[in-house]
C-alpha cells in the first residue's frame, strides 16, 4: 500500500480494491449531531460485514493521528465500505467531516465521484436533529431531494415537515444537494436526539427505517456496544483538546509596525 | 438540468436560459443588515414578475441545504433574474453571500462576468444601514461610483453625505468598486434600520427610490408577506444554530507533540 | 483606466503611471499599532508630494469600500508612491494590511517585485511599539536586517536592544525578512505608543529620524491634521462593525446529519 | 544566499548544503505542548554539533520577523540539522509549525519530500504530553506505526497504552501517519508534561530514550539553559501579543447593503 507519490490534497481517495457493483446506493453516516449517523453506518457495516474498498484523506481533516488498542497510529480519514447483496451498498463513514466550508463541498464532490462512477442513483445520509432535551422514543425525519420520495417512504413511518425552514447542514446535505444536479436520488434520515451526547436510541430508530427500506434485516444487540467504542473516542479527542494547554497564541492577525 | 460534470467551484454559474437583454441594468440585494436588500430584491422580482435565468454556487456558501415547504431539500445559492421593459433588468439576490474575505471578491468578480457580457454599464445595490433604533420613517442614503449620479439622484429624496467616512461592506460595495474598474456606474441605495430584524419598511423605502429612478410601478402591499417569509427562513437558520450543539471541537489547532 | 480584463486576486498591482527611478529606497507605513507607520508615511507623502503610480487590490483585503467626502466610493486599497530627488523613494501605504496569514506573504512579495524592478536595495519599515501607557516623549527603536545598518544608525537616536527576542508582525516585518533574502538591506523603525490610539507624537518622532537618516527636510505642522484624518476614518470603520449587528450565523460549521 | 526568484510559497524549502547522507533516521522537535519537542531537538542538535542544512519557510507561518540578541532580524522558519554517526540523522526543528489545518498537511509532505530523498527509512517525533498537573518524574509515553516497533521499544522504558482512544495533533502525528504511507516507519515519543510552561524535565526524559535508542551520548547540563532560551522567546512572543492593542476589526465579515 505504501506509495512514494502518494500527496494528500484536498480529497484524496486512496484504493483498496476496486469491486463490482450494479448501480450500489451510497449510505452515508459521518460525524454529527449525537454521532447518529456515524453509529448507525458503522453498526450497518459490522452487521452486514460490508467490506473497505477507498480511504479518503484530506488537507480539510484535522492535522492527527489517533492511537490505537495496541498503541498503533492511523491518520484520520473517511472510509468507503461496499456490500453486494439484492442490492449493492457503498457505505460511506469516517472520523471527521471536513473542517471548512470549502473542504465540505470539496469532499462531498470527491465522493460524489467515486460512486457515480460505479453508477449510484440513490443516496441515503443518515444523522441525528437536535432537540435540545432527552428523547425516549426518538421520531425520524426525512427531507428528500423529489416529491416522489417523500410520498414513498412515508409509510416507513419517516415524517416530511409541511411547513418549510430548516436545513441540513454538513456531508448528509451537500451529497444530496449535489448529487441531485448530478441526476441522483436522494433521503436524508434523521433521529431525533438530545445533541449532548452519543445516541445510540436515535442510531436505531434511523437504522430501523433505512434497513426497512432496503429490505435488509439486521439485528440491533451490538449497537450499545458501537455506541460505547464510538464514546470513549469522543471522550479521549476531548481531553485532548484540554490537554493541549499551550496554544500557538500568534494565530490572530496583530500587528506591530 | 443534471449534468455529470457539474463541479462547485468558488463561484459556479449556471445557466437555465440565456435570455437577450440590452444593456441590462444590474440590481443587487443579497442578504444582509435588516436583510433590506434581499428583502427589497425578491419583491421586486415577484411583483415585476422577472425571471429566473441562472443560479450561482459556491464553495464559500455554508455546506447546507434547505428544507422546502415540502419536505425537498435545495442546495443554498444565490439566484440571477432578468426582466425586460423599458430598461432590461437583472436582479441578483440569494441565501448567503459568500462567508470569506476572499468568496466575496470571488463571487463578485464572477457575477460581474456575466452581466459584463450582456452589457450591463449600471449597478443598484440595496441594503440596510444599521442605526441600532428602531425608525419609524426611514431615510435613504446613497453612495456611487461617480459624482454625476450623486447629482443626478439627490432629487429623489436620496442622502448622499457631505462629510466624508463610512463604508459599504460585503456584495453591495464590493459590485460597485469592481464594477467601476470595469467601466460601470453604479449606486448603493442604503435605508434606515434597527439592524436587529427583517425590516419591510426600510425595503420599502429603499423600492420606492429604486423603482422611482427606473420609472417602474409595483404594489407594496405583499411587501410585508414576504418579510413574515424570510423572518420564517431566518427564524429557522437559528434554530438550527442552537440545535447542532455538538461541534466537532478539533477545530482548533492544538497541539500535542 | 476601466479595464474589462481587470481580475482582482490575492495581489494585483494596477500601474497608473511607470516612472523612470534609480534604486529608490521603499519606505512603508500601512496601518497597525497606534496608526504610527501610516500616519508617517502619509505625511511623508503630502510633504514631498510624491506621486500615486500604482494602486494594490487584494482578495485578502477587507471586502469593503469606503465613502468619500462626496459620497463617491472607492474600493479599499494599498498606495504605492514616488519621489525623485537626491535619493528616489517609494513610499508604500494603504487602507489595510492583508488580513491572513497568507495574505500578508503574498501581499509583501508582490510589493518586493514591484521594487525589485525597480531596483530597491534599501527599505526602511515604520511602525508603532505598543508600550500600554501613553508616552510622553516616544523613543524610538530599530531592528535590522544587517549588523552595519544597527552600527549606522544608532547615532541618529534609534535604540538598538542588546538582549534578544521581541518580533515584527505584519508588513513591517516580511518586507525586511523577506527582502534580505532578495538581497535587500533594510531598517523598521518603531516609535513608543501607547497602541490604543493614532498618535501622530510616536509618528514625527518616527519620521524625524527618517528624514533626518535620508537628508530629506518636512515641516510637521499639518501632522496633527492627518492624524485628525486618520481618526475619523478609524472611527467611522468601528460604526461600521457596530451597525453591522446582523451577523451571518452560518459562519461556525456545525452539522446536523 | 539572496535569490531574486525566491517565492515563498505554502512551503518553501531553501537548500544551505546537500548532504551525503546514508538513510538518514529523521528526528522532529517542533513547538508543541510544554516544548517538550523543540527543547529536546534543539538540545540534540547543540550536543551532538548537527549542522543545518536547509530552511522551510511557509505562507502558514505567521507573518513575522524575530528580533535577535543583535537587533538583527530573521523571518520565522522551520530548519533541517543533518549528523552524520553511526547512524545518520537528519533532525527538524523551528520556529512554528502551520497555523492552519491545510497548512500542516502541507509542510508535512515537503518535509517528507526532503527526507524521502535521503532514503529515510525511519522517524522519531518528539513532544509533550499535557496531563494538567505537574509531574516530578515524568514518564515517557510511545505510538508508533508498527507493532514490531512496540515491542522493540517497550524495553527503553516507553510505555504503549493497552487502551485504545488518545490522538496526537500537529507534525508528530502527521509526519508518522503519512509517513507510514509512503513506506517508513516511526515512533512519536511523548513526555508528561503540565502543557503549561516549557518543560526541561520531560525533554530530557524523551532525549534520555531516544539517545538511548539511537545509542548516541550526550549530556544534559545545558538543558536547563537551553530552556530558559525558550522561554525567554516565548514570554517576548507573549508580550508581543498584548501590546498589539488596536486589531485590524474589520476581520469578521459584517455586511452593510
Amino acid at each position: 500500500m505504501a506509495r512514494k507519490s502518494l500527496r494528500i490534497d484536498e480529497a484524496t481517495v486512496v484504493y483498496k480494491e476496486k469491486p463490482e457493483l450494479t448501480d450500489p446506493i451510497l449510505i452515508e453516516g459521518l460525524p454529527g449531531v449525537g454521532n447518529v449517523g456515524k453509529l448507525a453506518a458503522e453498526h450497518l457495516i459490522d452487521e452486514i460485514k460490508a467490506k473497505k474498498f477507498a480511504e479518503i484523506y484530506s488537507t480539510d481533516f484535522p492535522p492527527q493521528v489517533f492511537i490505537d488498542n495496541d498503541g498503533i497510529i492511523h491518520l484520520v480519514k473517511n472510509e468507503l465500505y461496499y456490500w453486494k447483496g439484492d442490492v449493492d451498498l457503498i457505505i460511506l463513514t469516517g472520523d471527521y467531516q471536513g473542517l471548512s466550508t470549502r473542504g465540505q463541498y470539496i469532499l462531498t464532490q470527491a465522493i460524489l465521484d467515486v460512486v457515480e462512477k460505479y453508477g449510484t442513483k440513490m443516496i441515503y445520509t443518515l444523522g441525528g436533529y437536535g432537540v435540545g432535551v432527552e428523547v425516549e422514543k426518538p421520531r425520524v425525519t426525512g427531507a428528500a431531494t423529489h416529491k416522489t420520495l417523500t410520498k414513498k417512504l412515508k409509510k416507513y413511518d419517516i415524517l416530511f415537515k409541511d411547513e418549510g425552514g430548516g436545513g441540513i447542514v454538513g456531508a448528509s446535505g451537500l451529497l444530496l444537494g449535489i448529487g441531485v444536479m448530478r441526476g441522483m436520488k436522494g433521503v436524508c434520515l434523521m433521529g431525533e436526539t438530545s445533541g449532548y451526547m452519543v445516541d445510540p436510541n436515535s442510531a436505531r430508530e434511523v437504522l430501523k427505517r433505512l434497513t426497512s427500506i432496503l429490505g435488509i434485516k439486521i439485528s440491533f444487540s451490538k449497537l450499545e456496544e458501537k455506541a460505547e467504542e464510538i464514546r470513549r473516542i469522543t471522550k479521549h479527542i476531548k481531553s485532548l483538546e484540554k490537554s493541549a494547554g499551550e496554544r500557538d497564541t500568534s494565530e490572530d492577525l496583530t500587528y506591530i509596525g
